[in-house]
């Protein structure tokens, strides 16, 4: 079977920059995408954190040949694909194919409630067949808070044995151990990915891949740390020490707050901008979020400094 | 103020046929048009009965076009353009404004769950400011069990005080009839389009505009004629009377279903297909629809007529 290596490791949703017109600011993100990478973190741009159900398709496929125009690694990519229409998500992950990516992370439709398993079963098959590429790998995510639309365990069996080349893994962002668990043991060899650095090292402890996680954005190192060395003594203080971190976030609006951290840490208040519905923190949150981050002693080495894009 | 007239009376969100490798049959989409058209219904295109949310936007776009191509009358016509992107529903609605239709039905961008009315108001905001065309009248689309992201009467208030001349009325698809009171009450001149022909006698005689419902594709002359003549000493007779075939419908999958009645009174099977993730009635569902409705009596007159498109 030729194709792409099963992913593996940590992923940031990559978090997208606005112009003051709200464009896609791609000089930023390009920049954002190598200080993420040089930290040891793949890119799984298009996430919900990216806004990326904010973004046209047209938009996403400008923004991948930006990126990978500017020489970042295809191979460490894992774009969100996954649209309400059928056609829209096919013409995005076969650009992503095309372009190299190592795996495309696929919501499923997401407008219409309360759809069958056969129903998704029968999506996901369109955009396999329709995509037609040996090259496609498929996470599927799972993410019932926001979609709506959750991926059961029945789904994946079925998908799994119909294309077993294809649909390699899942993000399971429920927050729901039992479920990665169930997922863990019933699926040996599905890539499995936390949706939260917080269960990290408990995954990669039970045979999971990684983590694609909102705060890799602000915390790549020490994430993508963990996972490269889950197995050392140190490996439960590690994970301690990084959820003290998430917490803070946690506690707010996440993409904003996330954007605020980069805005400071870069010294760009450009990055603050979000695309509505979203809004950015009131001055009183972004106050109390960069007085927490400084009582904690946090640091973005590297954001700051002048990189060429 | 130039542009169109506030939209009233019936409008129907007209299910949307496929082709057997499930693109979009504009053909017989063009006949169905012209069938409700000819029983006094408006064409709401695009709306959540139509699967439109399983339709890119370059399908839509095309499909307008073959609509006004056909003849049928812009006029008469609020196409769905709410999408979660800025950039898609700006694109859609540009497009609609240019074709002269009278107005659009706009779901708020549906993705992001719990946001604010400020993020919502600055969504509806950026999509008025993009599109810049005195010829534009909003419906909002108030549908809070798909969309999730519900329309506010405080969200209401300001938009219309904000842009009066654009955000001219709402469909209610909540089945909240408090809710519905309460902007009749609040917002004298609104046009309230109710959700469901259930309410239409109580809604016209509480000064709405009308109603647009799934089931304007089943029983498009019965409702329309309710609307025109809501004052008649008969009303609540009719009332009563197309109540017993909603009930029927809304037993079962509401958009399948729908199509195996314009399918098997058409005598076109082909209607019956739907786009995943939906999936088509049972074998046991239909034939229980079909017995049910020949009961009542039910026919749809012309539907199966040859007819030019």
């Amino acid at each position: 079977m030729s194709g792409p290596e099963k992913m593996s490791g940590v992923l940031s949703p990559v978090i997208t920059p606005f112009t003051a017109d709200l464009g896609v600011d791609a000089d930023r993100l390009v920049r954002q995408c190598r200080w993420l990478l040089e930290r040891g973190c793949g890119l799984a741009v298009f996430g919900t954190n990216s806004e990326a159900n904010s973004l046209s398709v047209e938009e996403k496929i400008d923004l991948l040949d930006v990126l990978t125009g500017a020489g970042l690694d295809a191979a460490r990519m894992m774009p969100g694909t996954g649209a309400c229409a059928i056609p829209d998500t096919v013409r995005l992950t076969s650009h992503a194919v095309k372009l190299g990516c190592s795996g495309v992370l696929m919501l499923p439709p997401f407008y219409y409630k309360g759809v069958s398993d056969e129903g998704l079963f029968r999506a996901y098959s369109e955009v396999i067949q329709r995509v037609g590429d040996a090259r496609l790998r498929i996470y599927l995510y799972h993410f019932p808070q926001l979609s709506q639309v959750p991926i059961t365990l029945t789904l994946i069996e079925r998908l799994v044995k119909e294309y077993p080349d294809q649909v390699v893994g899942i993000k399971d962002s429920s927050g729901d151990w039992s479920n990665m668990e169930a997922m863990l043991t019933r699926f040996p060899g599905f890539a499995m990915f936390s949706g939260t650095e917080a269960v990290l090292l408990k995954n990669m402890q039970n045979g999971g891949a990684g983590c694609i996680s909102a705060t890799a954005n602000i915390n790549p190192a020490a994430i993508a740390d963990l996972a490269a060395n889950w197995q050392a003594p140190d490996a439960q203080a590690k994970q301690d020490e990084m959820n003290k971190l998430r917490t803070i976030f946690q506690a707010l609006p996440l993409i904003p707050a996330m954007k605020v951290a980069v805005a400071h840490y870069a010294g760009d208040p450009e990055w603050e901008r979000v695309r509505p519905p979203l809004v950015e923190l009131s001055a009183e949150e972004k106050a109390g979020l960069l007085a927490e981050l400084e009582r904690l002693g946090f640091e973005m080495p590297g954001l700051a400094e002048p990189q060429t894009a």
